[in-house]
């Protein structure tokens, strides 16, 4: 009998081809423009999920943009994977900066470039794929079920309603992301916490109107110069953060689960090269591996004020904006740091300027136990399909959701991402390998198979 | 015999008419697409010398944009008058924010609102209608010129070579400029200083993409954070400038003088209402007037850096930019200025971002002395057309081009300003009073008489 990775290397370019299709439309779910791309894009994946093999497939409207649900129900008496994945992706600007056109994917040396390719089309994509692996070899050990989301990378408005609505037809046992990085094929690694989110815009006002710098200069308030003021009270010169409150909540992790984590492979001066810097920055005290795994951050996301064309205009802008985002570690809650930011922002101004602050999105952080069932059966999954066994890391990215699906279905998030971190996720370029996207599908069925026979072991 | 002030009221819509033929043409000299503009702009106003009866008129094409003299010599043994104007204007952005088109002129409650309509087509216009005036009602007593350029708003790059090299044909008595403003109609006031200015670019590099700003934020030095710090660093909490070296070659302002200028009528509520602000801004221990006047400033005329598009992205930004210009006072060297200003920047960020800081343009400062008779001339003219003694004032503008004049002509340069601070120079829906236009025309013929008064006595 056919096994299912002698399958996979058998239809490896049908799958490509399938995914190229996917990666093709320019779902981006922030730009109202779009909408109708997000429809197109639901149904294109509704038929990816028949073919496969899926008994039920369903679009669910929303007040935003659609949600695609599948599943699989082999046998009722065995437990359910429910995997989750978003077929959003972010907006592609800066376009110049594109090698090949964001919507025109492109391989190359064994890797394909398109927004969206890691960031989730490709890796949710992997499971449409080992859907339709397990069925054809026969080798599909449990339920499953597919909920793939619109609004992922806008904070996912309306999927806790729909959760919450839907616990009946989400049922399940387990809940599957792959949405987040490894270190490397050859040294694999398992997410066991992503960091929540809290976003907010702000914009400082001045004058009614943009003034001549020579004739007003001096005299009134500029809002450029007033935001970069607040922005730069932000951290101190350790690089601490000093919104107050803002490390109230936060866990602090034992000298032990420290020198855990300082044991993943870390290659500061490759980290640098590859990024193009000289020099790493952040927290005093923490390494860059902590920094972006077990500390909160903020960061500037985007500024603008005043003239920002060809040449030189002397304006003192009526008018400053900036986007800041923090990522939050547990137990932080993005509400309360939501209202800590834009309490500081408001209120941290000179008279002279008006500071308007307004939230965006947040997410919750969340943190997979190591020693649960649903660990284990990834990091064997891993094991099988890579011949290593992988390492826990905490992740630097936010999943809004998982906190989400906890709360509502009371059962574990497990992440098993085949992402980079040199993905461009958000950036310029944004690529998968593809040698990932195969292991990924390979590696799938062993987590059903591993996480049957553990939960079957445990009831 | 027709005085000129009955030809003026008789030909007062005709002259309106040929302005807003001027003000319809976007000759914005900082971008390249309106280049041709340029062009079509100094031939317009070629012919317009030409019929206002000039001898002669010829357009000299520079590196840039071309310069339009005009003279008419009507008795050599006369002093010579020269005025210099600009007819380039700043870019018309934000567009949105304009009630009508910034190039299709509306007159409005007695007010023309069109980009240039005061800074600087409306006043050097009124020079050409003075000349067919004096010309037409016989009542001119001197020789004139006249050197419209049309790179004023970008730093006059070409026009210190031109006058070097043609200090015969624009040889003069007086420089006579109008491109500055005065406090009303009913309280004249002529400028005795214009600031000088130092205008950098400041670029900051940190890594070599756009990131994620989960994956690497609080790791890697946001370029957006690092620009904030650095023009947060600008300003002390008192507001004073804190470049190393900015204020050592300041003059400070007598007592007295600051009393002289502390007479000048100034209501702050008004100031603050009109500009729809809860309160001035600026340097510690000097006046709104003073900070505008006497005192240099350093101001963000744009900054800009990541997403700022619609909605959310989590990116920390590969690139930051601002726009960063200084007002300058006697006996401040703009060179001097601009190499502190791109020395703090590129020296002053962490490691992990790169700082490149490049020069715009900068001017001199210029100062009248209001016992000189170019001054006295100025001002016996404004008191004969609009019956009231101007008081001298401080402009806190820059016209690069009087240390030019000055150095090369050995002349000196007097202001007569029409427009009105609140004229919206370099802002959306700037406009120019017709009564300060006709006023204008009428009192440049004042001046022309009282100069040659007082330059024949004094000769």
């Amino acid at each position: 009998m056919e096994t299912w990775k002698q399958y996979i290397e058998k239809h490896q370019q049908r799958f490509l081809k399938e995914l190229i299709e996917l990666l093709k439309v320019p779902s981006i779910s922030s730009k109202s423009e779009n909408k109708p791309d997000m429809q197109r894009c639901a149904v294109l994946i509704e038929q990816e999920f028949k073919a496969a093999g899926a008994d039920t497939v369903t679009i669910y409207q929303t007040n935003g943009h659609p949600i695609v649900y599948a599943e699989k129900i082999a046998d009722k008496s065995k437990p359910t994977v429910l995997v989750y994945g978003h077929y959003d992706v972010q907006p592609a600007d800066p376009l110049n900066l594109w090698d090949s056109p964001p919507f025109e994917p492109v391989v190359k040396d064994g890797k394909i470039y398109a927004r969206g390719a890691a960031d989730d089309k490709g890796q949710f994509f992997m499971h449409t794929k080992a859907l339709e692996t397990m069925l054809q070899t026969h080798s599909m050990p449990c339920n499953m079920k597919f909920i793939i989301e619109g609004e992922e990378e806008v904070g996912s408005p309306n999927l806790a309603t729909f959760v919450e609505s839907h616990k009946e037809l989400l049922a399940c046992d387990v809940v599957l992301v792959s949405d987040t990085a490894m270190i490397a094929l050859d040294t694999p690694s398992i997410d066991v916490g992503v960091r929540g989110l809290s976003y907010i815009e702000v914009e400082v006002t001045g004058p009614n109107r943009d003034l001549h710098s020579g004739v007003y200069g001096g005299a009134v308030a500029n809002p450029a110069t007033i935001l970069a003021k607040l922005i730069a009270g932000c951290h101190d010169a350790d690089n601490h953060i000093t919104i107050p409150g803002f490390y109230d909540d936060v866990v602090e992790i034992s000298k032990e689960e420290r020198a855990e984590m300082a044991k993943a492979p870390f290659d500061e001066t490759a980290y640098k090269k590859e990024l193009g810097i000289d020099a790493v920055w952040g927290e005093k005290g923490y390494t860059t591996i902590e920094r972006t795994g077990i500390r909160p951050t903020l960061e500037v996301n985007g500024i603008w004020s005043g003239y920002t064309g060809e040449g030189a205009k002397t304006v003192l802008p009526s008018k400053a904006y900036a986007k800041i985002s923090a990522r939050l570690v547990p137990n932080q809650s993005p509400k309360k740091i939501t209202e800590a930011l834009i309490h500081y922002f408001e209120n941290s101004a000179p008279a002279g300027v008006k500071v308007k602050a307004t939230e965006h999105h947040g997410g919750e952080p969340y943190l997979t136990p190591i020693d649960s069932i649903e660990y284990l059966a990834a990091a064997k999954a891993m094991q099988s399909a890579l011949g290593k066994e992988p390492v826990p890391v905490r992740g630097g990215g936010s999943i809004p959701i998982c906190a989400i699906f906890e709360k509502a279905l009371h059962k574990k998030i497990v992440f098993l991402g085949f992402g980079l971190d040199n993905d461009n996720l958000h950036s310029p370029n944004e690529k998968f390998d593809l040698a990932n996207f195969y292991k990924g599908i390979e590696t799938i069925p062993y987590f059903c198979k591993y996480f049957t026979e553990l939960y079957e072991a445990k009831h």
